[in-house]
C-alpha cells in the first residue's frame, strides 16, 4: 500500500544542531507514518537563491510530495508563511522567493496559502524558528491529507516574492551567462538551458574561448562529461539537469578560475 | 496504525565515515519497522557538555521515544552504559552526563539501568565501539518494547554522573549569564532561562549594556526576533527554547564578540 | 512484515548539495515501502579507495540489503556500471574498484551484471549523474525484489576492476604496515588484520617502538582503547573492524604524525 505523500525537507540549518531533527519529530508526533526525504541541510546560512534553485533541481524528480524548504533569515518579521500548491505537489516555506522556481519547475503555483496562524502550528510559537513551530507541522498536515484550505487562508498568488536572476543573453555570437551556483565538486552551474545551448554556437567537440571577469581567456572544449578531457583540464558540458556548466577534470572549476555566484562570463566561438 | 517507538540519534560521529550508518544497520536488523530520526551527528568530537544540551533542547519535542545518544570520549574504559526511563521516554548512552539534562527536560530519570553485558549487546563486543556493539542493539530492543529490565541491572539514579554547568545570576542590577553553547549561524545561547529573563530588567525594545570578557561593552537592545535589528547589529531575545540568545542579524555573534562556550557576559540595564 | 530489501547508500556527494536527496527522490518514487540507510556521503571526492573501505567496513553490520555506492570520477566515460551479488546481498555502483573490498567481505562476488543500458534507468540518461539516472532506480528495482538478471547483462566476475593496496608484511620482528584511511577523530586504521595481529609480537600492555615516514620513533604501548593512555598520548590497538589502528586518545593521531594514506610505519618489539 502506497501511504501518505513524503515530505521533502531542505534547509541551511547545516549539520551541527539539532535543528532538522527537532523538525522531523514535530512531523513524526503528527504522524509516524510520514516519509520524510532531506534533499539537503547544507544551503550556505540565508542563501535563500542557492536554495531556490537546489530546491527547483530537485523537485523534477520527486513523485507528489509536500516540499518543506526554510531558509528564512526574515524569520520573526512579518515576512508571510506559504503554502504552495502546483499540480499534485505542495510547497511550504517563508514567502521571500525561496519556493517560487520550484514551483514554476512544477507547472507553476495555482493556490497559495498565508500559514502564519495556521490552527496546525504548535503554541506557543516562537518568532525564531518557524520550521519547527508553523511549517513542519502545517507540512505534516499536508502529507497525511488535509486540504490547505484547513491549513491557512488563500492569498494571490501574483503577489508572492520573487527573486531576481540575471538574465543570460545570445548575440552575435557571444554567449553572456552568469554562475548559477557551484556544488560541492566545484563545478559550476551557468545560466544557459537547454535551448539556449541548442540555439547557440556550442557543438560537441568544438573549443571555445571563455573571458572570464573581464579578463582572463581560456580555450575551453564543449563536451558532454568531464571525463572527456585530462586531468587538470576545464570543459564546457551541459549538465545533470541540462543548462550549461564549467568543470575541471578531477579539480574544482570554482577554484580554478575565482568565480562565485552571478559571475559573468562571455563565451565566443573561435 | 502507529508502530513502534521511534529512536532518536544523535552523536560526534562526524559525517565523513560510516559509523552512524553502521549503527542504523545493526538497528534495521534488529527490526526493520523502526524509525531512526536523526538529530544531529555533528557534536564537536568528545563534546559531552554541548551533545547534552542540544539533546535536552530536542526532546521537549518528541513523541514518546527511545533517544540514542553516544559522545563518549571514555569508551573502553570502565564507565557504565545507561538506559534511562523518564516518563514514556528511554534514554540510552554512556554515563558520562551527556543524558542526564535531557532526562530532566523530560521530568527527571525514574530508573537508571548498567547494559555494558546486556543479553542484547553484539558479540563479539569491541572495546571501542559500544555504540554499534551495545548501545544501538539496545536501543532497537527498546524501541520494539523490551522492558529495560531485560536488557540490564537496575542501578541507583542518584549514582549517575553529572555535568558542572556555570551558574547565572541577577543582583542588584547585574545580569551574570554565560555562553551555554553556539549554534551553526554563529548564534550565542546563554545561560537565563524563561523565569531569569521575566524576573529581571531585560524589557521588550529597551537597550542594555553588555560586557564582554570584562572588556569590551556594547550597547545591545532586547528584543524578539533578530530582524529587528539592521544588518550587522546584535540583539539579546529569547531563543527558540525561551533561553535567553545574543545574535547579530545576518551574521555570526560568536565571530563578532570573539567568544567561546563557558565565557562570561555582564549585562547591565542602561 | 518484514518489507523489501533495505537499500544502504554511500556517496562522495557531500552534505551541500541536492544530489543525494534527488538520488532518495527517484527511489521513493519506484517504490516508497524501501527504507535508505545513509551510511556516509562525507567521501572524499573522488576518493574511490576510502569509499570502498569504508563499504566493506560496513556491509558485514547489514542484514541482507542492496548497497548502494557512488564514488564516480569517471562517469561519462566508458567505465562500466555494475550491479554484483554476493549471497543473499546486491552491491550496485560504477566499476572502478569501490563495490570489490565489500563484495569480498560478503563471501565474494558470484555474478556481475553491467547494467548501463538497463531497462530501469531514467531516460534521459545524462552522461554526468548516473547515480541518479541508473544506479538508484536499479538500487530500488532490486530493493523490491527483481531479479538483476532484469535489469542487466551479466559479466564475467573476473573482468571486474580492481583496486590496488600496500601489502602488510612481518618479518624478523619488524611489522610493516601503511595507513589505510583516517577517521573523523584523526584515528588511523592500518593494514594489518586480525590475523596478522595475532601473529605478531603485538601483545597486550606491551610497549613497541613506532618508526613513522623513516624518521620519528616513538615507544608506543599496545593496548585495547584509547582511554588506557593519558589525554594526548599515542595507543596502538585492534579497532572496532579487528584491525590495527593507531589513535592519540583525546587527540588526532593523524595531524599529530602527520601521516595520510598509504603513508608506511616500521613497528617493532621493544
Amino acid at each position: 500500500m502506497i501511504r501518505s505523500r513524503a515530505i521533502t525537507f531542505l534547509t541551511d540549518f547545516g549539520y551541527e544542531d539539532v535543528f532538522t531533527g527537532v523538525c522531523k519529530a514535530v512531523i513524526d508526533r503528527v504522524d509516524p507514518e510520514i516519509r520524510v526525504i532531506d534533499l539537503t541541510h547544507g544551503i550556505s546560512p540565508g542563501g535563500i537563491r542557492s536554495g531556490a534553485l537546489a530546491l527547483a533541481a530537485a523537485v523534477h524528480y520527486s513523485a507528489p510530495a509536500v516540499h518543506l524548504a526554510v531558509v528564512d533569515p526574515g524569520v520573526g518579521t512579518d515576512r508571510r508563511a506559504l503554502v504552495l500548491s502546483a499540480g499534485e505537489h505542495f510547497l511550504v516555506g517563508p514567502d521571500n522567493g525561496l519556493l517560487v522556481p520550484a514551483a514554476e519547475r512544477l507547472g507553476g503555483a495555482e493556490h497559495a496559502f498565508e500559514i502564519s496562524e495556521s490552527p496546525a502550528r504548535l503554541i506557543p510559537t516562537h518568532r525564531t524558528f518557524h520550521g519547527r513551530d508553523i511549517f513542519s507541522p502545517v507540512a505534516a498536515e499536508l502529507a497525511r491529507g488535509l486540504p490547505p484550505e484547513e491549513l491557512g487562508t488563500e492569498v494571490d498568488v501574483t503577489s508572492l516574492v520573487r527573486l531576481d536572476f540575471p538574465e543570460p543573453s545570445l548575440q552575435e555570437g557571444l554567449l553572456v551567462v552568469h554562475v548559477l551556483s557551484i556544488d560541492h565538486y566545484g563545478n559550476l552551474a551557468l545560466n544557459a538551458g537547454p535551448e539556449l545551448i541548442l540555439g547557440s554556437f556550442l557543438k560537441d567537440g568544438e573549443t571555445v574561448s571563455v573571458e572570464v571577469d573581464g579578463q582572463e581567456v581560456v580555450e575551453v572544449p564543449f563536451g558532454s562529461a568531464f571525463g572527456e578531457v585530462e586531468a587538470g583540464q576545464p570543459i564546457l558540458f551541459p549538465d545533470s539537469s541540462g543548462s550549461l556548466a564549467l568543470a575541471v577534470n578531477g579539480g574544482s572549476a570554482a577554484a580554478e578560475f575565482g568565480l562565485s555566484p552571478d559571475d559573468e562570463l562571455h563565451i565566443r566561438g573561435s
